[in-house]
């Protein structure tokens, strides 16, 4: 079940000609080339951002996870547009969510389902008013075709409502959220492995600020220390720290704990806490 | 042999300081971020636009495709540099393609190709005025020292003919075409494999349009469903769709064909009509 | 020992809102697109250049070497980012170095030597003044809140004294230097392979151009031809070029020198001259 607003606040927000783009693309193939080019064709005064085009290929919740890991950190008015896609040119519904503070454009699959859980005030409209689109509409491509022109005019100041209308039945997808088991246990799951093979968790700071000792079993292997930097972390194995996120990472000073533990992700965490 | 065109419209282009950068080079060393800096410190208004800088290392014909599958959908005026250029420092020229909407500025190895085969009109310079140069000229990086500089100087309105002057020798490479072998047989051949292990054929939408059934040939195995959304093609196996540049592509739902079919860049495909 | 400045000139340099990053992220975490949110939302006007983000994870040589290969050719008044940061959050400081032409922000941790190497003037001060920070300060990701709002801030024209004070006991690493073992014999090392697979050496143009004959000797591999492109190579197996950097580069013709002599950073070189 989807989380929604009752959108008592103005959706205005300033004009920065700002669009952020976040894909399964890669970038070998000129996709994401593509896209700037339909965006800078309408409007030549728009500045674009990769947060990142490797996302896992298909991957809805790789692709929501990046996008709320980095959207807050954009000025009122940024653009975030998502092509995690793999209905493409299926039945599924192009939409725009709109904020107090932002805008975001992308299919209707759940990729924006943490963003409808981070918000305190938003509304979700059906993209349907065809004469901000490339023409023809392939099916095998939107971000070109539909995500990218529709970014564009929004850069320029177009109102959400001149693009479709709102709907209540957007998608969500779950993703896994930590699970109290006993008073004492919790389980949890690896969300993602960073660039560093730092383990990010879905556990929070507040699972183990509250408590006293801890140890986190993860394919067998006890973690029981928690640092604050990872340098802190030197000569002392595989530890716990609160990522830059916010959320719980299983770390090892300068090498890869996914390697070390033989984890990735979806492996299953265990909290014990006293 | 090259296709010549008369050049009978102007090539007088707007400025928009937009280039779009192709390359060869990766993105672990920062040769183009060199390029980058160069271009800036000519022109401080330039926009950069990266394409690719994955094309195939000193391959020109994957240049040419990346190329020609992006630069259609950049505004008026857009400038184009490809640096792929395995005879950097040889005897090869450096070139200016100018058409009505265009320049190209890169090595005359035949990355152009495709530019003169869909261009109704466009002119091409050898780029000898080393006024517009960075010196000295390293013979190992004409990137840095003679593409960056020359677009970063054509971006702020430097006419094509300051450059050097019209040749009609420029080099041209063979792009794979499809062979009609029978009248119900065509021989085609697969020219890329995009991220997500779709093949992408030398074959279009003509070639399977124009008929009833068909049947595609390929390692063996055979396929026979048209889709039009790589989402249809789900429980469906391989199949075959028109993708987002035209060309007939073999694909998987959510897999890779490539590996699926153990197909690649240069295999074989045989189309059968009735 | 780290070289010291008499930092006799003036380190006012002119304001052109551009800022580059260098750092060892990668490109699939959002970490990058982050530190651009955080630069924008100070600086609306500011343009930011990728140097690299694929330094080698936690290699501060690494860093050094990409940055003093570009930060040259880019115009003055640039301010360089460089992240290779192992120690974030622990007691190594955070750094500004100001030059003439240039302002550089980082980490403490000898990323900067080769600046400091190469620059006739320049100046460090510890960055303390916290009002510039994004605030809470992670321990963990001082990208984000502390070097991308400094640098975003320099970029409208902040004076690097508004940071922190003078420091001259900041950090250096050693870069490798070749050794001369006896009057014809050098010894030096492979600072890095590059995309093509092409051996960079920290030998210089001038150990090869004040001799006649030479030789390398790489991992018992013989190489005595020089060529001055690389195209030149051709049918010439393994050969001595000087790069595009003032370095000589072991490569071969389109094919990678590292993998045909299996040798890699930090393999050792044996020049014989007569």
């Amino acid at each position: 079940m989807c989380r929604h607003s009752n959108a008592e606040h103005s959706m205005e927000t300033g004009l920065t000609g700002l669009i952020t783009l976040t894909t399964d693309f890669g970038l070998r193939d000129p996709f994401v080339g593509i896209m700037k080019g339909i965006i800078l064709s309408i409007n030549p005064e728009a500045r674009v951002v990769d947060l990142t085009h490797q996302v896992e290929s298909f991957d809805v919740v790789d692709g929501a996870l990046a996008l709320v890991q980095s959207y807050p950190y954009f000025p009122p008015g940024a653009i975030h547009v998502v092509v995690v896609d793999p209905g493409v040119g299926s039945a599924r519904r192009p939409i725009l969510v709109a904020t107090p503070t932002y805008r975001f454009v992308g299919p209707d699959n759940g990729v924006f389902s943490l963003v409808y859980e981070r918000e305190a005030s938003f509304e979700v409209r059906d993209i349907t008013v065809e004469r901000y689109f490339r023409k023809p509409v392939s099916q095998t491509f939107h971000g070109r075709d539909i995500f990218a022109p529709v970014a564009a005019w929004l850069s320029k100041g177009l109102a959400p409502e001149a693009l479709g209308s709102l709907i209540t039945d957007y998608v969500c997808v779950a993703v896994a959220k930590p699970e109290r088991v006993s008073p004492n246990l919790t389980r949890g799951e690896v969300l993602r492995v960073d660039k560093f093979g730092n383990l990010i968790t879905n556990l929070t700071a507040g699972h183990l600020q509250h408590e006293g000792s801890f140890r986190i079993l993860i394919n067998q292997i006890r973690v029981t220390q928690l640092v604050s930097s990872y340098a802190e972390g030197r000569g002392n194995g595989v530890i716990a720290i609160v990522g830059s996120a916010g959320l719980v990472e299983i770390a090892a000073y300068q090498a890869s704990a996914a390697e070390r533990l033989g984890a990735g992700k979806g492996t299953e965490i265990i909290l014990e806490t006293q």
